[in-house]
């Protein structure tokens, strides 16, 4: 695979924390000074490396990002935080930026002291090995749990000037809204104010990294990051209009293509599952439903077991905390109708019940038969395989 | 086993709903009409003998309880009220008591409509099978996941006069605070009044069934009641004092001990947890960290491996949205101090730690080291063995 974004260079090393000898740090660099977008967890409990970043990307602008797995320097006290600033300053040295620019991210077991010295080490190494065609390379580099690496890309036209954008993403459990064990980098040559910027990755963030769930848990170094370095070339975007619809299509493609690559790398996930609440009066509502089934563990290991229990959806709507009626509602496994009116359809067939649950994709859609608003999102089935990871992820 | 509550007679028998041939109706009889206090569940979807019996109840006055195991009469719509209500009707007029003085129970599969007919002949069938210590039958009669038939017994003096208690409950998947698919009932032949009664039972449904968790969901069948027929003859308890400590404490011990029961016998649950949180500035914020470490799928599977991953913890504790300082927190395996100044012990002997969690009970503290509250609840860990009984419930 080749695909470059201007101006960007990628790279990345083993430097000694996993055990399994794969690359666990990757390194992300920027000609010039990017525009730059984040968010973080909402976790009280914040990653060393998120108080940094957060610092750091306050005044809009980031020239690298350095990304370590195996290690979250997160509960790791006031020495995380040290060995967080000392990682960036490594880094700031090696590619000639100011420390304050550059974004320090870990993933990987909580509350074990990050060896910055081989951090540092690797990432001299990382740094004599960057190259525009190495952004898949940094992708694999920040994988913990994943089976496989989270890529998506974009081409696009504004002002007649060619753009580009990839984006790379991580995370696999500990995925629930508000961000998760989830790192997710955006790298685009389009250039955009700080303000639309802002405006376009809010609401991407919402639809996709927000919208989805694995198994409730929101990780302490959650963390979503957008730099657009205009190397383009293209008359900046500083307004709405259609430049700002261009892009912000191609952001939210790019971004929602990430966070299901994320739900169907789900620990021990046999199933993708979509999970669509219409017919609200309002979408908050309709979001909180749709969360709500989507975060039952007895909807989730129904569907791994192809059991057609629309009770428990419905249970799961009833303890969503929102104004609904029983009576109006209305339950489709894919397109086959199996509630009406709030009870099990009388010419329901379970055979085909069980058969649209059966396929590696599986759509439930709840129609609250109220009003227009719907919301969308995304999770995987609950399996023997998520106990077996997570039982022994560290010993 | 032999226990009897004065004025008290209970059955079970088979009626035909279960698969299993195993009893599935059991009858509770008091012969003069009790005092009743009772407890709902929360969910929006409530089963018809949950609407039903809420509205029996409202009186304060409860003759007889008829429970049926494996169907829930949930999500059925008009025609399951009907049912619920002949069911009330025959229960009635089989013992000779007006309809409303009857409470109705289901638990099972939603959305099938109940047997009526078959419910109503083995009503017929039960009550001809009443006895005083049929008690612990009609404990069984109400089982379905179950492993296990949970009981509680209590005897103790109001006024010089000897009191007795019964408590019943089922349970083991879909439990979670503000009850579960769970039925409780206590019977008392304590006299008290209904405003003592409530004041009594409500506090110790806080402190018991409000304070576990299996899997976070809450079922729409979810029922605690408790019965004080009197008949013991003691100065009915009309205000504090010490009367009502001793009935209060008696309530207590029982609906604890049950509670702690359906912990035990959690689907799949191969280890009991106690967690603890102190330190709190107040119960509540207290109480709500203890609830989001009981919740976290990743703890509860770090517990099932004997994993000390105390950062997990943690993280869950950053979840509760409480307030709280990371730098002031203590975690505990059993006696084992692990974290201190919320960073890991220098000192810490990782095999020792394996070693805290590794029993049939795991206790985690957490302490806030802010102020003098402090809360407990109840959980299990999570295994292979829940995916399995819930993958394949209903097929």
């Amino acid at each position: 695979m080749n695909f470059a974004v201007k101006g960007f260079k990628a790279s990345s090393v083993y430097c000694g924390i996993k055990k399994s000898g794969r690359p666990d740090l990757s390194l992300i660099f920027s000609e010039v000074p990017a525009v730059a977008s984040a968010a973080f967890t909402v976790n009280k409990v914040k990653a060393a490396p998120v108080l940094l970043s957060a610092a750091n990307v306050k005044n809009g602008r980031i020239s690298a990002i350095i990304a370590n797995s195996g290690n979250a320097n997160a509960a790791t006290g006031k020495q995380g935080l040290k060995d967080a600033k000392l990682t960036a300053s490594a880094a700031a040295a090696l590619l000639g930026v100011a420390a304050q620019d550059i974004f320090v991210c870990s993933t990987g077991v909580i509350g074990i002291r990050l060896p910055a010295a081989k951090v540092i080490a690797g990432a001299k190494n990382a740094a004599g090995k960057l190259k525009p065609e190495g952004l898949f390379e940094a992708a694999r580099g920040i994988m913990t749990t994943d089976t496989f690496s989270k890529t998506a890309t974009a081409a696009f036209k504004l002002g007649g000037r060619g753009c580009r954008m990839f984006g790379m993403a991580k995370g696999s459990g500990m995925i629930h809204p508000e961000l998760a064990t989830m790192l997710c980098f955006i790298l685009t040559d389009a250039s955009i104010s700080k303000t639309m910027l802002d405006l376009a990755f809010k609401a991407c963030v919402k639809e996709s990294f927000n919208s989805i769930t694995v198994d409730g848990d929101t990780s302490t170094n959650d963390t979503a990051l957008c730099l657009a370095n205009g190397m383009s070339g293209n008359r900046p975007v500083k307004s709405r209009g259609p430049d700002f619809s261009v892009f912000k299509n191609a952001l939210s493609g790019v971004m929602l293509s990430l966070a299901k690559q994320i739900v169907k790398d789900g620990e021990g996930a046999s199933k993708f599952i979509e999970i669509e609440v219409k017919g609200g009066t309002d979408e908050a509502s309709a979001r909180s439903a749709a969360m709500a089934i989507a975060k039952s563990s007895l909807v989730k290991t129904a569907v791994y077991g192809g059991d057609p229990n629309w009770g428990r959806v419905l249970s799961a709507v009833g303890n969503a905390g929102i104004n609904f009626k029983e009576s109006k509602v209305k339950i489709f496994f894919g397109r086959l109708k199996v509630v009406s009116g709030g009870i099990e359809l009388k010419s329901l067939n379970e055979k085909k019940a069980h058969r649209a649950l059966s396929g590696k994709e599986v759509k439930i859609t709840v129609d609250l038969g109220l009003g227009k608003k719907k919301a969308k999102v995304w999770t995987c089935d609950l399996t023997e395989g998520y106990i077996k990871i997570n039982a022994h992820y560290r010993t």
